[in-house]
Order: C-alpha cells, then structure tokens, then sequence
C-alpha cells in the first residue's frame, strides 16, 4: 500500500462524506418540478447540475467536459496517464430520492479530492464520470450515456420521441450536444484499466446483513414474460365449479408456483407483480387472467431452467384446468458478471475496513451493464434504508458513505499496488 | 287430474310455446336503446310492454293494472276466487338477452290463455305479475316492485337517484303511478294460495343434466365480502424472498384455497371474481391485494360454516407471511326456501311429462326471493344456451319453452287437485 493512504485519518473520510452528503441535499435542489426532484436527460436542471460539478471540480484544478452525448468528464488535465474511471448517473426518475445515480458521482468526486489532499500517488489518473442517462424515463430507454461510451448506441434512438415530441436529437441540440458527434464519445481508444460504480443497492440485503457496503458479484440476467390465462365467464352464484374454467384461480396457481420456485433456488428473484382480471367483477367467474412474470438470476443457467420449469408449470395449470395459454416473452437479457480481479481488491478493502465482505447479484440494472461490455468493471453498494429508493424517502447514513469512500480510497490503492507490482 | 287437461294436445303446447317465443322477440323491441334491449324501471319501453301486454290479456277478456309500485297485474275480472300468480320481471339489465325476466311473463300469460282454450277449471284463479324493478339497474335497489307487493318497500327507496338525478319518486310519477299509493300495492289481504316463476336457469346446470326445466329448491344464501392483504412494496430484483411481504402471493394463497373449499363442499359456490393490485407493476413486489369473495349455498348453516373456515385460513395466510389483513362483510343474506308442497306438485309434473325431476338451488337472486315473504312461492329454471344470460346472446330453445309450460299447466292442475282434494 502506497504510504501516503495509510496517513489518511478517519478526519479526512469523514469530512469527505459530509462533503458527499451536502453535495446531494444541494443537486436535489436542480429539479423540472418543484418541491420534488425530477431530472430527466437534458433536462435544464441537468445543465445546472453539470455547472455545478464543473465547480467543485475546478476547485481541485480539474476540467470537466460534456461529450456529444451529454455525459459529464472530470479529470486532472495535467498528464497523461492509464484511467481508473469511477461514476454513475446524474438523471434520476420522476419524484426522485436524493442519491441514486449522484452519489456515487459524488463519492468519485470526493476520492479525487481525497486523492489530491493527501498527495496520494497511484498507478493510473482517476476520472470521474456523470452518465446523462441511466433511468429511461424520458425516452423510455436506458442507457443513452453510457452506451455511447462503448460504442453500443444505436442511432435510430436519435429518433425517439418524449411526450411532448422532442426526440433525442432535439433534446441533445437543445442541451449543446452535437449528436453527429456521438460516435466520439467513444472510449475505445483510451487506455482504461477499470471502471467502478458506486450506487445505493436498493434492497434490503446490506441493511439486513448489516453491512455498510457490498460487492456486486454480477448484475443478474432477467427474463420477463407475460402470461395470459383464458378461460369462461360464469355467474359466481350458478356455475358449479365442477364445471368452471376460472382464469383467475389458474392464474393464482401459477403465481403461486412461481413464488415457490423463488424461494426454493438459491439466489433466484421471482416475481408476479401485476395481474389484470377480466371482467374483474365479483359475482362473475374470471374470463382472463394476464400476469406478468420477472425472473432475476446471476446465473443465466440458472435463470434459464426456472424459466423453463416455469413454463411448463403454466402449461399444465392450463391444460387441467381447460384454460387456453398464452405466453409471451418480454425480454430475456443476460447476466453480466463483474471483473473478478478488481472486485477482489474492492472484497479485500472492504475486510481492511473492518467490513463482513459482502458479495451480492445486482437486481436492477446499472450504466455497469454497458460499461462491462469495454472496461473491466466493478460496482460496490452502499446501503440504504428499509431498501428503498425511487422514492423521496431514499436515504443513506453518512456513516456507510465514510465507508463507502475509505473502502474506494483503500481498493484503489490496492489496484494500483497490483499494478505496480506487475510491472516488476 | 282435472279431465280437461288431459285432453290439452301436444300441439296445444306447441303454439303455446310458438307465441311465448313471437312475443318474447316483440317485447325485446321495447328498448332505451336502439340495436340492443335496455328497458329499466319506469322507462318509455316498460310503458309499451305494459300497454302490449295489456292487449294480449284484453284478448282473452282478462283486465290489465299497473299499481302503485309499477307492477303490471293481469287478472280474469270476472269471478272472485283464491288466487295462484304466475309471473315474473319485466325490467332488463343493459344490452340485455329476450328471456331473462320477460319469459316467466309470457309463459303465465300463454297458461292463462290455455287455461281458456281448454276451459280448464282450477280451484283457483290463475293471475299474472309482471314485476316492475328487479334487476337493480336504474336506482343500484333492485326488487322495488316485489317489495311494495309484500309491504317490504323502504320509502327511503323514493330519494334514491338515478344516473340522471331523477327520484324513484319521480320516476314513478312520471309512470302515471302515485308513490303515496304504494302500500296499496301490498298482497296483504288478498287470498294468494301460491306464486311461481319460471326464469331461465342462468347456469349450466340444466343443460350438462340434460334437463329442459327444473325445479328450484332454494335461492341460495350469499356471503359478500373483501379481503385485503397488505404487504411491502418491493423491487423484484433486489428484494431476497426470504425477506418480501408480497402482498399478491398471499392473495394467490387464498384464492386457491377459496377455490378449493368451493370443490370441496356440495352445493357450495366459492368465488374470486375480482383482485386489485397495487401498484401492479411488473418489477415491483406488491405492496397491496384487495380480493373479493362471493360464497353461495342453499344451506346457511353450511355456507356460515364455510365462511368461517376462510376467514380462519385467510387469517393464517396473513400472519404466515406477515401481512396485515383487513376484512369487510360487505353482504350476508340467507338462502330463501321455496315452498315444499308446491315444488312437490311441480317436481311431479316434470315426472309426468317425461323429464327427470331435478331440483337445484338458484344461485341468483329473483322476485321470488320478496314473494316468498308473504306467499307460498316455488320457482321452476328453464334450460339457457350455454349458461348465458344478461348478454344478448341469451338463448332459449321453443322446444324446452313447450316443457316449461306443459310442466307448469299440469302443475297447476296437480295443485288444484290437491286443493279440491282437502276440500273433501
């Protein structure tokens, strides 16, 4: 470990945390709507953001630059060197809580400053990123930062339209993008050794474990289908039910059926979250039941047999109940597992911190997704309370963002101590 | 047997039931709407049915009144005997079926004409009622015209309104009917020895049995009520199982176990008709399940014991999985028995006709459930196409017409041997 991350006082990571903390009560304030934080892509309040980062980024002698698709770049212009990149998004969803995306911009904001403090000389430059883009509230795509970094946007989304009809394009004009230029945003030819997202987990597994930070070993493949569930109307009160095809209680079977294969394989995410009933009425026998099925794995493998075992469940359900089955499938997307040997590191510093190291799927999706198709990547989750976010009450404990930021600052160290020595 | 009656011909029966089926298509013109029949409480079409039926009955020298509540009355004026009514409804839900309600009025008033064709002498007198209000449409209270026959009409009934603002006050009033005169309307002290109506079945029974008519034994028992579930919302990605309160999967719990104690009870009718989810999102564990149980026998004791067992199981379904359960009765009304004697001479007369003498409960409410408050009552279900009614495709065959009306006739006359038989 270089000697200088050992000087680092508790004093120091936990000013930077304060630091961390006001920052994101201040950005919650750049909103579309008042009294409630929106701040879709492009948005005006975005622009406020991006100036305000461009501050304090500047107070550290650092530039920040917009690139043609709208994501924010921080980095110390002085050299030249390898990139460790640390970020994550800057637009959140529709009445927003304060730290999904921003605070782990925030964090990488306040590793730099760390950095810069305490002299600390590591084997690469650090950049900070702002991805414009991660919820796909706007545009009803996700990604839209993120994946012009790695070459994966595809430019027929310059043609998507908002509620009001703007489309990307506009959008990105409107916001002093040059959406020909996207294709430079690119960075395939930069030397990156790695990337890491810090975000909350939105989940209760850290809080439940008691853990302020954990590792996110992969995020997980997720398959999600629609189920539809045909059978007859009847009248409750006239229809024996030797003679009933209740769409509703097949569907309640499946539903069932679905719930115990979640909780009897390990690590598998299965949910029926929605159900539409026709007609719906209480004395009349269910005609059509839809339910919509999402299936959450770190394994593909594993995903994939439930989903199969799933299927033919709904199959038989149907088939001896004399219900007619429909099934269509809404996405099927693959797992993408993080970079073992950075997150080992990041294991490593979160056991040097006094840590339990946590491993864990990400449930959701992260701009992580699209990264690790280019970099090496990693992402680390920080706690949050009763595991809510998408919501005002978001909440994180100053104390997980010390935390969060020593076992940053200590991975780091340790990155570039493996690298160093690999050159030897 | 009265001898006249044996004498009645197979194609006496038939052109009976040939002018049921003329006048039920007839009758099915009088409509608020055009191209679908929707003929509610006091509107212009009840007019033109009451002023239609009015000439049929002028045609065999029978008397037609409208009293107070609405009710079309068709009597023989000529003698004053005991009564036996015959009738049924004549308001229709909206984008109503021909037969529903309206059948049971045409088959009393092709009796009646029967009973002249072939001077068939009874011990009574044979009168017909086409109820004014049964299905609850216009004012959401159905059976005003039943009630005010056996003094159950609540005259906080007068203040209801209608979609449009207009009283059932005004409403009648504008019916040329005086709401003051309404306890006029009662049976109190008239020497009514029984009541039957016949209504198409509504259900399957009758048709999987192979039964053109059956009796009815009971209007069965109802049991309404609404179970909420409440759970945790949660993210279907990152909330493990073990720790979700998924409010959807507890409903499903419960909906197959209603369903199961439906297959499992004899007679009884256990029902989900409908479910709310909230927020019904597909990658959101629920947070809320509200179901709404409909439960039917024509035993009380058995649907009370019934009921009980699933407010216990639906209690142990919640505390399992650490949901809290709210539970709303929203309705208990207790089976109404038909009248054992008079069914008797009914079951007898389907015997002699040929047909198996099934008897079923009436899973939905009808007129009969007011008139046997007051009067000896018995229902007999014709046999529907498919079970369907309150839909336009409600279908009725002439062939079963014939039975029902064969088996009423002769009925009727096993009735009245009895009667004269006590007499003796």
């Amino acid at each position: 470990m270089n000697s200088s991350s050992d000087k680092l006082s508790e004093e120091r990571f936990s000013a930077a945390a304060a630091r961390v903390m006001d920052r994101c009560d201040e950005l919650a304030n750049f909103s579309e709507e008042k009294g409630a934080l929106t701040r879709r892509f492009c948005s005006p309040p975005m622009k406020q953001v991006h100036k305000q980062i461009g501050w304090w980024l500047k107070a550290i002698g650092w530039a920040s630059e917009i690139d043609a698709a709208g994501n924010l770049l921080g980095k110390n212009t002085k050299i030249d060197r390898p990139v460790f990149l640390i970020g994550s998004h800057l637009d959140t969803v529709r009445n927003a809580g304060k730290y999904d995306g921003i605070l782990g911009v925030m964090i990488g904001l306040a590793i730099a400053e760390l950095i810069r403090e305490s002299k600390t000389e590591l084997a690469f430059d650090v950049e900070i990123i702002g991805f414009s883009e991660e919820e796909g509230v706007r545009f009803s795509t996700p990604y839209i930062g993120s994946s012009a970094i790695v070459e994966c946007f595809d430019s027929r989304v310059l043609d998507v339209k908002d509620e009001d009809g703007i489309t990307v394009k506009m959008a990105l004009e409107s916001f002093d993008c040059n959406p020909a230029e996207i294709g430079n945003a690119s960075f395939a030819d930069r030397n990156i050794v790695g990337f890491i997202e810090i975000h909350i987990e939105q989940g209760p597994v850290l809080e439940e474990q008691n853990c302020p930070v954990g590792a996110v070993s992969a995020i997980a493949g997720q398959t999600r289908a629609t189920f539809g569930f045909e059978g007859e109307a009847g009248h409750a009160g006239t229809v024996p039910h030797v003679l009933r095809h209740d769409a509703l209680a097949g569907a309640a079977e499946f539903i069932s059926a679905v719930e115990k294969k979640g909780c009897e394989t390990d690590g598998l995410f299965a949910t029926v979250g929605d159900v539409r009933v026709e007609p719906n009425i209480s004395n009349v026998i269910p005609a059509s039941a839809i339910v919509r099925v999402d299936l959450r794995h770190e394994s593909d493998t594993v995903r994939m047999m439930a989903w199969q075992e799933l299927k033919e469940l709904a199959s038989q359900i149907a088939g001896r109940r004399g219900l007619k089955l429909t099934l269509e499938t809404n996405s099927n997307q693959p797992a993408v597992q993080m970079d073992k040997e950075i997150t080992n590191h990041f294991l490593k510093a979160i056991s040097d911190s006094g840590y339990k190291p946590i491993q864990m799927p990400s449930g959701a999706g992260h701009d992580a997704v699209m990264m690790a198709r280019m970099v090496p990547t990693s992402m680390l989750f920080v706690r949050c309370r009763d595991g809510i976010s998408h919501h005002p009450d978001e909440h994180v404990e100053e104390a997980d963002v010390v935390a969060a930021i020593k076992i940053l600052f200590r991975g780091l160290v340790r990155i570039s101590n493996g690298l160093l020595k690999s050159r030897t």
